[in-house]
């Protein structure tokens, strides 16, 4: 492993405007060691921060940032930005809970405009920063990185055509890696490579654009007659592009790990009045070759061993793993099953059942709008579309859930992956708010899953029923099965596992019915294995719980539940997704109508929730096992 | 008035197929006569569809719905469509509860795919059908028609990189009127009116191809070639464009008001087997002199003088003309103040802002994900944004009020329009989810108001905040001032207005005091005059009700709420939104769980509620004052 030298002395982005070429290029060396060095033992986005290391520095070498802003798009690629905005020592903590965030975050750093974490959305944040600094009369420039795949979000096209019309000096980079997290597909990326194949008239453009530099300044008329000019030979020389068509300059395509030649090019496009796209062709991984050969796989990963890349693997197997098993056994019996992903392929694993059904898969972009509006065509057109998406993501299309599927009764499964806490990632990839989100939509049913049996029965009645269906299920290994998890669907009920199946010591059935107390534990399929920890502390220590798992939160069939309830002293819900408009807070409160007040909700309170262990995450929203032992407890004074 | 003859003979697409071309001239005639004439008695949306004649016509004629489908974007100019499909008798019930909707209707009509309402949708779900036949073996054409202003959305931009990718025989007819709702701005349409400058190119190309259709069909391999040739030709005489660059053919620009070249060009059309756009200019209110000369006010409009386009002019104020003052007078006052809006100046009242403060004034085009990220963006650089949205269509920016907003902790006002009952345009436009879908969002305060100078207090406080407000109003009348709406505001807090206020009869307030029974309705601004009427007919009939407004939604001053409602025999709620995941629900709960049961909680059920005058709609809903009353006296049982 390679010492770092330089890179421990580089406090601020002004520390590396001195550095001559040979010391830059060590300085990348050492950064890409930190970052792999890290990563290896922390996880997180890898190979998306590989590839932009000699475009951080080019930019923080020709701007002055925070006088100048940079603006990272989802911002999974700020781990060199992070070093050099003097976060170096504290980089060791990155994604650990109460260390460095994993993404920008403005409460870490002035360097830091937005807590970004979802896509697609730079330019527009970008280009009201810069609208707002110009009716400041403050001249700073606003730069917005993107990778090519986030632009194929529909926001960044509306960001750009807002811009072009604007016409104000935004700088937009497009890191175009010909990646967005599983390989990029959609009209937008074929594009993209069509211009990079445009290289030779570029070249030719850039030595016009050389001479035209040397002109001496002379005030804004001549610089508008060499912009017009530098417009025809365009149009003389090569045809309009996307860019241009929407009232961009475009300077590219530019060899991503050429810093010297970046900057050059940065200066130049610094000096523009115009909104401007460079576009930048970076390699995702560059300098770690496990990276560079499976990009996908060092998207966004858990630690590995640094010498060859391996990750651990596991023999328990994960929700999204028996989802996976699951659509192609099920895609294998019903031909109608289609489905559909937001460039997400791999981390919903749909990846199986695009090999083997390859004409009734779907990777749309990063473009869960129109991925859900595109289901209810299918669903229209008689087929049983099964879109996956994670449930952070799902709220870019509220509406289209509303319009184009609740409303036309569209016969449809929405896979939520990464419901409930979200390991390391934070703030803005928790999945906490799809329930509260979805309850108020009429025609919707929501469904919670706690196992793989369980989801596959969930699954098989989704596909059979003719109704929209969520199912959500949070990033996890699937717990041991219980019996009664294959018990069959039920419209509007759940499982009702009694504490007989939890007792580990030796407890008769008659000591436990002489409980005085007896609590049920109403829980989210999702945090199940909590509930579960919880319920066995709760026996060993002399109480008594049995826990109604919520297969359903719409349709919920409340009388059922409320006789339930009724034979309890106490009711304890317990919900991995927040407390306001959840449906522990609603069955709480249909229990006190019923004069059962003897209640606790546990969920997440109404603040935002920062990254952690999936364990810590819970420890901070109060849901962790013993948090729900003590609610047990209380609800027995 | 020209008597209708042939129009009233047309039962289906399949009879305006033998017509001539004098005949279509005067069927054409005769649907404008028809349209302008139901549009002048129910209001509607009449300058978009007197657009559309010619071109609805040539597209059945050319196609056969419903084994090919025509897929309408928004769908307000579907009036054409609606006549031609055998909907001419029913035709004069347009808007009118039980009647015909505005809108296309999947349960009005085969001929009608989807319940459409919102924009930008239409690439995407006719997409997903056209695939959806494909797979099924079904060789029926999919046809989206989409205007210039809902092609700036996002969306429509992810269908149409999504259909190029997929290269299938997609037909985009782009309805291009140099208008969205507004006069279209955006890059996209100056790009439009560009591409329509080209049309010398356009007749050259069409000659070549004309030439090319003559050449007998050879099976699939000279196809190929003849387009590589088109393409080329394309390549040799006319830059690429936008849609060529995402994958598309183009075909345009042609007038739209020539049905018969219209009819040439989709032929030919219809026998391409790759996706296509054709561009088809029209005129907004074309055959209507008032309509043409102000299709902004002719876009969305209540009833008319049909001899010469008066509309009534109310002596009374709308919350819209509210606050269209209020924000000149505090633009005025604070500079920093900068206004947004997606394509809804004149709906939402800025177009006076906008004229008096150009500078800070924003239309994004129908983009409202865009408009509330800009807003963030403007927020970070210190200004503070007013985005003015319909409650309806911020369905379509919940993620970036979480991400971009609330998580920002962005300075920024909200003035969400149209929220509640919405009259005439029905099920999409119900503006009834926004407190459900926003209450549990961290961060974000959401205020309701009653009255003009509730609006005025309310909006000043958002902007001195510092935090991220929505505000809520209906479309609706400023009610009567009573005093205690003009109480200054407190955080958490509501109006408290004393059934006094209301007394009409001569009533002592001993006697009032004497009471049995008093019951508080708790009710959120926007349901107001309805809970006004239900008070004073309670205390007609001798009972007794106070009033509750709630300011805040969110935050919610639970103790002080507690503690009032704890004088009361009972409390009724009332909510202009949905019950499930209300402030309603949730309060009766709380309530419920502090030994106070006697509530009733009256909001939108779980179901999609139509078309209807406000006061149907509320009728349908359970919140007339009748129904409030009911609520009250079952109450004091």
């Amino acid at each position: 492993m390679r010492s770092i030298i330089l890179l421990s002395k580089i406090h601020s982005p002004q520390d590396i405007k001195k550095l001559s070429q040979k010391e830059l290029k060590q300085l990348a060396q050492e950064i890409r060691t930190t970052i792999i060095n890290v990563v290896g033992k922390n996880g997180g986005h890898l190979a998306s921060n590989l590839g932009v290391v000699e475009l951080t520095i080019a930019l923080h070498r020709v701007f002055n940032s925070p006088d100048d802003a940079i603006v990272w798009d989802v911002s999974h690629q700020c781990y060199t930005h992070k070093l050099l905005t003097g976060r170096y020592e504290e980089f060791p903590t990155l994604r650990k809970a109460g260390g460095l965030s994993g993404f920008t975050n403005k409460n870490e750093s002035v360097h830091d405009f937005f807590i970004n974490g979802h896509s697609s959305t730079s330019i527009s944040s970008a280009l009201g920063l810069l609208t707002a600094r110009e009716l400041n009369g403050n001249k700073g420039k606003v730069i917005a990185v993107i990778g090519d795949g986030a632009l194929t979000g529909g926001m960044a096209f509306e960001g750009l055509s807002h811009a072009g019309q604007l016409c104000k000096n935004l700088i937009v980079v497009l890191n175009d890696n010909q990646m967005s997290i599983d390989h990029n597909t959609g009209s937008v990326s074929r594009y993209l490579s069509r211009l990079t194949m445009t290289a030779g008239y570029q070249t030719f453009r850039y030595r016009v654009d050389k001479a035209i530099d040397k002109i001496p300044y002379l005030g804004r008329p001549l610089e508008k007659f060499i912009f017009r000019f530098k417009r025809s030979l365009k149009g003389l020389f090569l045809t309009n592009n996307l860019f241009v068509d929407l009232g961009f300059e475009y300077v590219g395509p530019l060899d991503g790990h050429n810093e010297a030649a970046l900057e050059r090019e940065l200066r130049r496009v610094s000096r523009l009045h115009r909104p401007v796209v460079v576009h930048v062709v970076t390699k995702k991984g560059k300098g770690y070759s496990p990276a560079e050969n499976n990009p996908e796989l060092f998207h966004g990963i858990g630690p590995f061993q640094i010498s060859d890349g391996t990750v651990e693997k596991f023999d328990t197997q994960s929700f999204t793993e028996a989802f996976s098993n699951l659509m192609c056994e099920e895609g294998e019996k019903n031909t109608d099953i289609v489905a559909i992903t937001a460039a997400m392929a791999k981390g919903t694993g749909l990846s199986a059942f695009s090999h083997r059904f390859p004409e009734r898969f779907f990777d749309v972009g990063i473009a869960e709008e129109h991925a859900v509006t595109f289901a209810g065509g299918l669903a229209k057109g008689g087929k049983v579309p099964v879109v996956c998406i994670y449930s952070t993501f799902i709220q870019r299309a509220v509406d289209q859930m509303i319009h184009d599927i609740a409303l036309q009764k569209a016969h449809s499964v929405f896979i939520l992956d990464r419901a409930g806490a979200v390991p390391a990632d934070g703030v803005t990839h928790q999945g906490i708010y799809d329930i509260a989100l979805f309850r108020p939509i009429p025609e919707l049913e929501i469904m919670t899953v706690c196992s793989a049996a369980d989801l596959k029965l969930c699954f098989e009645w989704a596909v059979e029923k003719g109704t929209s269906v969520v199912i959500r299920y949070p990033k996890l290994t699937c717990p041991t099965e219980v019996p009664q998890m294959s018990e069959p669907v039920e419209l509007g009920r759940g499982i009702f596992i009694p504490c007989t199946e939890f007792v580990i010591e030796n407890i008769s059935e008659a000591e436990l019915e002489a409980k005085k107390n007896k609590i049920l534990i109403v829980a989210t399929g999702g945090i199940y294995s909590e509930v579960q920890k919880a319920v066995r502390s709760v026996l060993l220590d002399g109480g008594y719980a049995d826990v109604y798992l919520l297969r359903f939160i719409k349709p919920f069939d409340e009388t059922y539940f409320i006789e339930l309830a009724s034979r309890y002293n106490g009711v304890v819900f317990v919900e991995d997704g927040v407390i306001t408009g959840g449906i522990g807070e609603y069955l709480a409160g249909l229990l006190a109508e019923k004069g059962m007040k003897n209640n606790k909700v546990l969920g997440f309170e109404d603040k935002f929730f920062s990254h952690g262990s999936r364990e810590e995450v819970l420890e901070m929203a109060g849901l962790s096992p013993s948090h729900i032992k003590k609610a047990v407890k209380e609800c027995c004074n």
